[in-house]
């Protein structure tokens, strides 16, 4: 059994009565019930995510950024060459990138995960070397993977997880690096919630019009290949609206395969292992989010344990946060991935955290109570 | 000259040369241009603001709590005791309250001003005593202070941020507390605003809709009897809208005497010094965002320095935000003022600072250029 099926075998669905009791103290606090808003919700879901009231700080968090390749590059999807992947691994082992910037406030360590990037790397020992492959295959043309090698990204996503939780992180924040995964990641949230292709798919690091046009019919094309149609893709219309939506549930894992991406796999079993551990995990913008589709596909009760960070630019990361039912924290326009809008939302989680364990309550305060 | 007059007159518009600089400087790091969506504009806002690129880090802050009591509770507008603000203002020198947890995450020191709470305050040598009168007036029966009490309230707030400043403050966040102030705010974003009470006036602490359409109501009376109607107050139908919108234009500082509070008035003289110190001011919700109304009305150029923290669920927050062209850095359901809202979006501004001084370039990061 790979990491992944006993990390999955290990979720539980988080702790609803250490969810109560946070709730329930809440409202003995010096404020106005309700008067902290999502604070409050976030401070009852972190009691129910580790199964203790007060819950423990989420903190020192760790950042894993997966990096991999993407094949449809070839299809001309970005204007960025696909050496720059191995570039930024280098920068991000170099400590100058975004994430490096925003973690080090954060006081969160930052592991670099190679799950598939195509370019040679330099030896690092920072390096966390996982290549399953160097690169998927062009999805347009062919599966992007094999269901095995899809099946050992999950493993790695899961087994970075799990010791990143032994080496003493106490919440989870999913990065990615990949020059080209806004494509797969688009075909998944397309996939994954039956809305057409077109709705959900982004400019990415900020294409032209021609270049957002020709990737929205890849992804068409990649979808249509691989039997996952939306569900109003025009060539299932004459079937009825439970056909489509059957049509659209190929297994998790074979769609993975088909139309995701090395990182993207990696991702959704880092998710599922953080669960496993009963950390929080948060989530960050459009190939994160994709990756959490697939994880909550594979384990449901995984998503008890995510907070989405950001709702970034790209159309599908809406469209895949309305599917999950999640509120992002933060909406700041962000649209660079490596977990960058994750990470950011850190301090709003320790501080929901520390409300529940730092404040006085009403009694405690003299406060005299409402009429 | 009073200290509110000496720092209006020493406001500069912020300085676009060094807003420009960030700019340029965000287009050369190591990320697709644009990619940090609003983290480079309030990095280019941050460099404007000091003068200097790249800006100095917006750290540490100091939160100041102005606490002020208000005549209009007479009205029923709130189920809370007046007794309440004293007793929040011992909590928050106990170090117990919600924003001396949140302050203490970030970093940030708490000032704690009296400014004119009603119930007699124990000696403590940590109290800001500027008490100029014990509470308000009922605003809806008769003006809430004089114009001299208004102008000395404004001085103190221009007091507390220049000494916060001098004592080390890099950045500035409102605080507030006093029963009842959501009814002098929601009358005063409707007058600057010309929005009608009713679709400004909220729930405050969370009142019935008994109470709520007594709050409307005592909200429109003390317009009336203040001669600063909205726009489209029915009693003035028969005129012009420009004549509508002359009748609004009561003097700022008049119409905060006629229907604002003291904590309300030292809070838009604290935005103004912080201003003239050049330091970047983060304000809070409602209470605060009225505030800012009239210091901008005293001072425009005061809003070159001004973050909205965030938007709070009281409907006058979003209106006071749109009137101002101020978009918020969080919308998390909050409602509690104390400057809780602000505090929390301290490390956005600060991570806004640190990309632009630690950030790595493309050419540094050896990334090859986009085709």
């Amino acid at each position: 059994m790979g990491d992944f099926e006993a990390a999955r075998k290990e979720v539980r669905p988080a702790d609803a009565a250490a969810g109560a009791a946070a709730a329930e103290h809440h409202r003995r606090l010096a404020k106005p019930p309700g008067a902290l808003g999502r604070l409050e919700s976030m401070g009852a879901r972190l009691a129910a995510i580790a199964g203790a009231f007060p819950p423990p700080l989420p903190a020192p968090a760790a950042v894993a950024v997966f990096a991999g390749d993407h094949g449809v590059v070839a299809e001309g999807v970005t204007p960025w060459p696909q050496e720059v992947t191995a570039q930024m691994v280098s920068a991000f082992l170099a400590g100058g990138a975004a994430i490096n910037v925003l973690a080090r406030q954060a006081g969160a360590r930052v592991a670099v995960v190679d799950v598939g990037v195509a370019t040679p790397l330099p030896d690092d020992p920072q390096l966390w070397g996982h290549r399953i492959r160097p690169g998927t295959a062009n999805l347009r043309r062919e599966p992007a993977m094999s269901p095995a090698e899809a099946a050992a990204a999950l493993d790695v996503g899961a087994e970075v997880a799990v010791r990143l939780v032994a080496e003493g992180a106490r919440a989870l924040v999913t990065g990615d690096m990949g020059i080209g995964n806004t494509t797969p990641s688009a075909a998944l949230v397309s996939a994954l919630t039956g809305r057409p292709p077109v709705e959900v798919t982004g400019r990415g690091t900020g294409i032209d019009d021609v270049t957002w046009a020709r990737k929205v019919t890849v992804v068409e094309e990649a979808l249509a290949r691989a039997g996952a149609h939306p569900n109003d893709n025009p060539r299932w219309s004459h079937l009825s609206r439970s056909e489509q939506a059957e049509r659209n549930h190929l297994e998790p894992l074979r769609l993975l395969a088909e139309v995701g991406g090395l990182e993207i796999a990696a991702l959704a079993g880092f998710v599922v292992g953080g669960a496993a551990a009963r950390v929080p995990v948060v989530v960050d913008g459009l190939i994160a989010q994709a990756a959490l589709l697939v994880a909550a596909a594979l384990c449901p009760p995984c998503l008890d344990y995510c907070f989405a960070g950001h709702r970034s630019v790209e159309p599908g990361s809406g469209v895949a946060l309305a599917h999950l039912g999640l509120e992002p924290l933060l909406d700041l326009d962000l649209r660079l991935g490596e977990g960058t809008g994750a990470v950011l939302a850190l301090p709003l989680l320790e501080a929901a955290a520390r409300i529940l364990s730092e404040m006085a309550t009403l009694d405690a305060a003299g406060v005299t109570a409402k009429e």
